[in-house]
């Protein structure tokens, strides 16, 4: 299967299919038409079709997909059967939330250290991993095959910690750090900017509520 | 200025131009031109213009953008100049992560107060903030003009808690339980589904480097 002309947007979208197949799969369902699909996900049958397509298919169509199949298809693109070594730069509440979630070991993401700059943190254990100072960041990347970095830290110094991690042979940045970040092309990126999030939202109730009183907003 | 025809997809990326604009401008750069934008923020020129152009242009082709003036009037767009009240449900990591994030309230996101339902935890201090327990929730929205809720809670109770605060009045709910939320039209939900960007993350490493070794996966 060659996956090279899937758009960030279809990738987007599988592990949103992956989690409602995931759960059907939890409830026992065995099949699934992709207009009972399409019902739940709230997303439209053909959009499941042609999404699917991308991947060669899955399905047999009248007759609706294999749940357990699809899950397991779906999870092996996602390549979730592979695991990965990530570390945290930044433990504070964010770095420590993120260490705290359980659900992403199950996934196949492991977590092995967690790094900050405050000598106050040294030592202080998050689960199971010491908080470790930022100079032994670099040694420990190479030494533990970490191929993943999540930046809970301030946006300027994300920039620097990034190229001593690329520096080191990391693969992808998960970076929560509000910036966005320059990376040579063989290093993934994926940016969680939540403030964008935000105001996404607020743009959205503002917009509701000026259009349901009939009264768009003007310039002053 | 009528702004309904605008795609999810343009908004989503208002918040982004936002943030370059008021990087800009604290470094005191007066005019850009769509090209040095374009060059800055890694998108193209003509993304940019077509992405303005729903808003009116906003600029003098060929003279550049008044950095100031596009940078309020997109603030505007987003409903900065308004202020919003927020509730945090879910005391652990991350909703303390969000409560102790001072940039938020820098952009009028307000927030009121913090809910759990561990007892342990009540009265304990977030910021300025005094933890309560969830059976004041409902009271403390209508009494407060909350108006968006951020749900840092286990997805299982995601669901329950959504409906009580729809019921009192809520406009808007950041989503970061890790399911999708049914609410009426007139509610505004945005998700933040950490796994699912995790995930995306780790498909792109994988598939760089399927590409690179020029060995894409196969079925076994």
């Amino acid at each position: 299967m060659d996956n090279k002309e899937i758009s960030q947007a279809v990738i987007g979208r599988l592990p949103r299919y992956f989690r409602y197949l995931g759960e059907l799969k939890d409830e026992g369902i065995e099949r699934i038409s992709s207009q009972e699909l399409s019902d739940l996900m709230k997303v439209t049958a053909s959009q499941i079709r042609q999404d699917f397509n991308n991947f060669g298919g899955f399905g047999q169509q009248g007759y609706g997909y294999k749940v357990e199949y699809l899950y397991e298809e779906i999870g092996r693109i996602l390549g979730l059967e592979k695991t990965h070594n990530l570390i945290i730069i930044g433990a504070g509440n964010l770095g420590q939330a993120l260490a705290n979630y359980m659900n992403f070991e199950r996934r196949g993401f492991l977590f092995k250290g967690i790094f900050d700059k405050n000598p106050a943190l040294y030592g202080k254990k998050i689960r199971n991993l010491e908080i470790k100072p930022m100079e032994e960041m670099e040694s420990f990347v190479k030494q533990n095959e970490i191929d993943i970095a999540v930046l809970t830290i301030p946006k300027g110094e994300a920039a620097g910690v990034a190229e001593k991690l690329v520096q080191n042979g990391i693969r992808g940045i998960w970076n929560f750090a509000h910036v966005d970040l320059t990376v040579p092309k063989n290093i993934q990126v994926e940016n969680v900017h939540l403030s964008d999030s935000l105001m996404k939202l607020a743009y959205n109730i503002n917009q509701y509520e000026s259009e349901s009183a009939g009264t768009p907003e003007r310039n002053p």
